[in-house]
């Protein structure tokens, strides 16, 4: 019998995560005036422990208890070895695959989630408020208020409320309160919706209501929370790498590749920093952040100071960015249609320490469907772009006839994202690509702010 | 830190299936004419080897080495301690949950789904049909079908296929083709397209369509797939409580409570049958099957010779039966809604060796509500059901300050009844008694049909 799934016991969880800001320099956030921002500034929105670890530069950081706790709900999630998906494409390479499909909400997004509910509580907040576009993080922060036992309310995106109605029963079975936005329970929403009645609302909108929300509770008890881009977002998703690298120890093997899709970059920071810090040390390693075609922010957009959000509510963050306006075509994978991209992955790409690449939405569920009849998971839409470009390198890896090692991000599954599949069977689903004259002008609203500094880590 | 789940190493995962007719004894099926099935009559549906292994007194049967490659997918599944779940109840028992809902299609089918096309395959069958009405069944064969690169065709009561487009694309991630019931391919589906144009179809017309598919087809290739109720499915699903009884060996417990909900008693016999070769052998253990107060085979119905389909094309078998055209009300757990129940677990609930439960709708999916919120998983309806039943014996424990050892059969995820919980949620669920007459009347069909015997086997 073959060995698929490399195993760690509960008491063999790593207890601390690895924070990538002891080992590379990154521009600060600056303020519309030029300024670096100050922290406090933040203090309305996030709670100051949380913004404290935002600015950290401890190497290793502990996890709380109480986080681990609840962490073993899915954690340690199983590495496994792709033996299927290896004869399928008949490769010498070895595919290594986490499997961070196995959390109650399906993906990677509980890591922080649960993370970021508890250090909020810590600090006496007992209300988180959120945005959601597809869902995916609002159900992961309502699945971790249950477990911490907060309130949470959840503004979704109007048209995904309406055409996910699963999604929004999901949020409820954990607890969590999920409208429709734009709401009228806004100034930010009741704009909106004078505006335009009948609006299908949009993420910029939702996170206004949501940061909004959180600040005018005159209680001083409710905060928001952001589900990827930010530093500590990244930091939590550090478990995910660290558990890979002890799990492929115990088999004697280590990486030459290593591969996630990329949105804001949380999954794809979470599986790669652990292995970056070696990189940075000397090891020989390949690193591809993947992207949509139809939203190439790594592979198309320079790297800039640009807002991270469509309302300018955020201060100006370093990073790769298509402009703080941009709408991109209407592909389906909810978590890979962010403008702009974490700084810590944008500042690695600017670097070279990473190289993005960028797959088609045809190109990614071609490679799920291979995946599905393989390794047996269904992939979400997402992760279907990181099977892409693994499939390229193992037939790379054929051509050359090397036993190259490929490890993974298999971020979640896509159990709720069939009616996609659907259009895909049906031959509804299309390529798109954007032209430079449509990514130019969206590129525009940045070109009066500051430039980044272009820094080396190594 | 709390230990959760305890888990098996791939290599540590069971060799043999435990086969129960190796230690109860049950009447035979029986024809029309009242004598005694000749197993060899049963050819062109099912293969011979399926078929002996249908009839087999062997008491351990290996598990085929592609088989258990193909289970290591997903197995060994997690054997969880509840401890948020007997926190939320402040009870003195331990609850362990075998947590099933990890497979690829998020359920128990696929333990006998891989194993039926293994043996097909092995007997030079190219192809399987089968029905399906909430989407599970037909999800897992066509998944076992992918792995071992067969055919699969799945006819899918209308209304479902309407209502559960979801369902439908899962079918064909795996490649497995899925068509409305009634159809126009068979002459059971024309007759019954001739009688009612816009029938929301029915799980007896389905199954008549796959059998007269999988007998009619030429080629000889083709044979049908049964999810429930037969012996050799019962047989295949035991890998569930054989691999529960090694885990909690590891931890020093054993069950004084078995417990898991059952329709045609699949997963029920998984969880239970080898936990009830210690009860034969003097081991004090109570066993619940539970099941909705809307279906009551166990509880209501008695054991009787009748039909195990709606159209009569099966023999008669030896079960508790609410009438083979019982219609239940319209309850959301599509798994739980059979007129009949299997041989082997109706023999034993005959004899007294389990005791069955009922739970009404509500009760059920608060339970599964509290079980969210607290282990985190979002159950399957049918789950919603067992659970309902931990709870009440976990709050007799406490009222009896006993620390009782329940283990139980997560069996499924909910997260493609969505819908259901979405009903629940808007308070549009209610509970559904059945009158006396009502059940009476159904259960007319059986009158004239021969008994069985009231059999002993201690």
């Amino acid at each position: 019998m073959e060995v698929r799934k490399i195993l760690l016991r509960e008491d063999e969880i790593p207890r601390q995560w690895y924070n990538i800001l002891a080992d590379i320099k990154l521009n600060p956030p600056l303020g519309l005036d030029g300024n670096p921002v100050n922290p406090e500034a933040l203090a309305p929105v996030f709670p100051m422990n949380l913004i404290e670890q935002e600015v950290s530069a401890e190497r290793w950081i502990d996890i709380p208890e109480e986080v681990l706790n609840i962490y073993t709900i899915w954690h340690p999630t199983p590495l496994v070895r792709a033996v299927s998906l290896e004869k399928a494409l008949d490769t010498p390479a070895r595919i290594y695959y986490k499997n961070e499909s196995v959390s109650p909400p399906g993906s990677h997004k509980p890591n922080t989630a649960v993370a970021q509910a508890y250090y909020n509580k810590a600090f006496g907040i007992r209300k988180l408020t959120t945005e959601t576009g597809a869902g995916q993080w609002g159900s992961a922060l309502s699945f971790a208020c249950s477990q911490l036992k907060m309130e949470c309310k959840i503004f979704m995106v109007r048209i995904s409320f309406d055409q996910k109605p699963y999604r929004k029963a999901m949020m409820e079975a954990w607890g969590g309160k999920c409208i429709p936005s734009p709401s009228k329970e806004t100034k930010a929403g009741r704009e909106a919706l004078e505006k335009n009645p009948d609006t299908p609302g949009s993420l910029g909108i939702a996170i206004s209501e949501a940061i909004e929300a959180a600040v005018m509770d005159s209680s001083g008890q409710t905060r928001y929370s952001l589900g990827s881009v930010l530093n500590h977002v990244m930091l939590h998703q550090t478990i995910i790498g660290l558990e890979a690298k002890k799990q492929l120890e115990m088999v004697g093997d280590y990486p030459d590749i290593i591969i996630g899709c990329a949105g804001g970059g949380s999954n794809f920071a979470g599986i790669s920093f652990p292995f970056v810090l070696d990189k940075i040390n000397g090891k020989e390693i390949e690193i591809f952040p993947v992207e949509p075609v139809a939203c190439p922010t790594l592979t198309k957009a320079p790297f800039v100071y640009d807002h991270g959000d469509t309302a300018r509510y955020t201060p100006l963050l370093p990073m790769h960015s298509l402009g703080h306006g941009f709408v991109p075509p209407p592909f389906h994978a909810g978590g890979l249609r962010y403008h702009g991209m974490s700084p810590t992955v944008s500042q690695l790409v600017a670097e070279g320490l990473m190289e993005a690449r960028a797959v088609t939405q045809l190109d990614a569920y071609d490679a799920g469907v291979l995946a599905a009849r393989s390794e047996g998971i269904l992939p979400a839409p997402e992760t279907n772009h990181a099977l892409a470009c693994v499939i390229e390198e193992a037939k790379k890896a054929k051509e050359e006839g090397k036993e190259k090692v490929i490890l993974f991000n298999w971020s979640g599954h896509g159990l709720l994202d069939l009616g996609a599949y659907e259009k895909y069977f049906a031959g509804a689903l299309q390529n798109f690509s954007l032209s430079d004259e449509y990514i130019a002008e969206s590129e525009k609203v940045f070109k009066n702010f500051p430039k980044p500094q272009l820094l080396k880590s190594t």
